[in-house]
This record gives structure tokens, sequence and C-alpha cells, in this order.
């Protein structure tokens, strides 16, 4: 076995990984059964409802973006657009300044549906926000997962981090409180 | 749509829990393609390769522990441990202490094979440690991902994190660096 690199000891760096190994499976576990509940009554997996999720808040993207950024293979992102097509949900299209790449929007009905699935958030359990009920009360705002921020970078580069802010800013420009309703702008 | 809570608006708490739900997802495809790289050459998925995993640093452990520290059915815990006690690497147990429980623990086989893959830990990519160096670098040492920690206590509760640590300590205990070797002891 070999030393990977000088900077830290091969104990502290498996000790590390098995640990973040463990971590992001048990968090990971618990988002997964939060978004299954939560999207479970439109008849869409995860994927699909990601897929959604993605053309809305970046107001259209390519398949390639779509693939990278919700973390799938580029033929997933393909077929389970094609599915999504198919029910009116999605429409493919080409861009006159990128030929060579196929780009999906959310129809009509597909901002209808992501709409719907907003206004009804709330409908079910989400464990994540309530186990971070604490921290925000200690330090008065959500915890912000910097170093898992900094690690996904790492791992995925500048422009995955770049398509995440512009997707959470367009998220957040749409998104209007009133009173104590939560309304998600066209 | 409700308030949830009346410490946070539902706005913050949207983008907070999306927000999470797309790291999440993205943190654990990297970690879960690195997993499947390591076991690959041993014919193992995932929940095997946790069960041998579980079982040998807690020294043996319930069907019922290694499902809730695994994150999987138990049912999906105890036909997965079946198949690895028909391949030789685990054996099924009751305790004197606790006849309601099965127990599992590792075969002389399935310590060696554990013991074979430890070797090989570094023969395949680990995407996760790779971009934490960073980190590592600048902080002196491996993140420690405490807000995650303490989501993770908050959703499964203190006796997770009380196996997580105990398995860890263990972990720790048996590895010893030699020179450019590092050894697991038994």
């Amino acid at each position: 076995m070999a030393l990977p690199e000088e900077s830290y000891t091969m104990k502290e760096a498996m000790l590390y990984s098995q640990r973040i190994a463990q971590l992001s499976k048990a968090l990971w576990k618990a988002v997964e059964k939060d978004w299954q509940q939560w999207i479970k009554p439109y008849d869409l997996n995860i994927n699909e409802h990601h897929i959604l999720w993605i053309a809305y808040h970046l107001k259209g993207a390519s398949i390639s973006d779509v693939a990278r950024f919700g973390v799938m293979h580029v033929s997933t992102a393909f077929n389970f657009s094609k599915k999504l097509e198919e029910r009116g949900f999605l429409k493919f299209s080409k861009r006159d300044d990128d030929k060579r790449n196929t780009y999906v929007e959310l129809t009509k009905e597909g901002e209808d549906l992501i709409l719907l699935m907003y206004d009804h958030y709330y409908d079910t359990e989400h464990s994540i926000l309530n186990g971070s009920l604490a921290l925000k009360e200690l330090y008065g705002r959500f915890p912000e997962f910097l170093d898992v921020m900094a690690v996904i970078r790492n791992i995925y580069g500048e422009d995955f981090i770049e398509i995440f802010e512009k997707s959470f800013n367009n998220f957040k420009e749409s998104l209007v409180e009133d009173d104590d309703k939560l309304i998600v702008k066209r």
C-alpha cells in the first residue's frame, strides 16, 4: 500500500474518508426519505423531480447541465426527460447560439406541477429541517455546511458551484412570503 | 400552507432544506462511486460491505444495530447477512444476555476479507479524500463536518452517534502505521 500524499498520514486519511462515507450515507438517506415523501403524490421519482427542479430554477437547461448538476448519467437525464416530455411536463429544444446541445424547459403544465408541489411542501415531514432547528436556534441561522461545499467544489469543479448558486439565486428571487403564505412566483 | 415553526421563516426553511438536499446528493454520489470502486474486486455491494464493516468494527453486532447504523431496512440487513453467511464471511449467533436479538460476527474468512480490502484501500481513487486536501492544508487537519454531525444526531438520535463513535474508536485503535505501511490489527 503506497502513501497517497505526503501531507497526511494514511491512518488519518483512512479514518477521515471512512467517517465521511458513513456520515454522508446517513445524511443522504434522511434527505432521500424526506424527498420521496414530498413527491409521492405526484407520481415522480427523485431523478424526474430533480430534472424538473433544475429546468425550472435554471429557466431551461441543457441535458448535460441537468446530468452534471443532478449528478446522474447523461442517459438517465435524457431518458427521464423523455418520460417527462411524454407526460407533457417538459419540452425539448435547440438554442440558436448552441446547436450541439439539447435543452429542456418546463411546459405550462410542468410549471404548474412544480408550483403545486411547493404549495404542499410543508404537508410532509422534513426530518432534515427538524434536525436543524437546534442549530438554527443556537447560531441564529441554519448551518451552511461550508466544509461540505468546499469538498464538493473540489470534486465537481467551480462550474458545478456556479450552477448551484445560480439556481438558488433564481429560487430565492421567486419566493415571496405573504403573511402566512409562501408563494413561488413564475 | 402552514408555518411549520415560528422560529424561522418558511422561505428560509425551504431554501435551506432544498440546498441540503442538493448538497447531500452530490456528496453521497461521490462517496458511493469511491466506495463501489474500492469494493468492486471483492464481489460485494455497498450494503454487504457495510454489514461486514459494522460487524467487524463493533466486534459483532445485532441485526437491528446493523440496520440502524447502516441506515437500511431490517429485512435488507437480514437478507444480505444471510448471503454473507452462505459465502462463509459471517456467522449468526444468540447472546446469553440477549436472547431476543440475532447477532452477526465475522468468521476468520470474513476478517481476512476485510483486512485484505483495507490493504488495497489506496489502489482505487478516493475523490472525497482528494477533494478534502485543500482544507487539510488550510486548517492543518481534515474537516470535521460538525454541523452535519449535529443534524444527524438530531435525526437519528444519541445512540446512533454513540455506535458511530464506538466503531471509529475501535477502528482507530486497530490501525498501526509502520513506515510506509498501514496495518489493521486483528
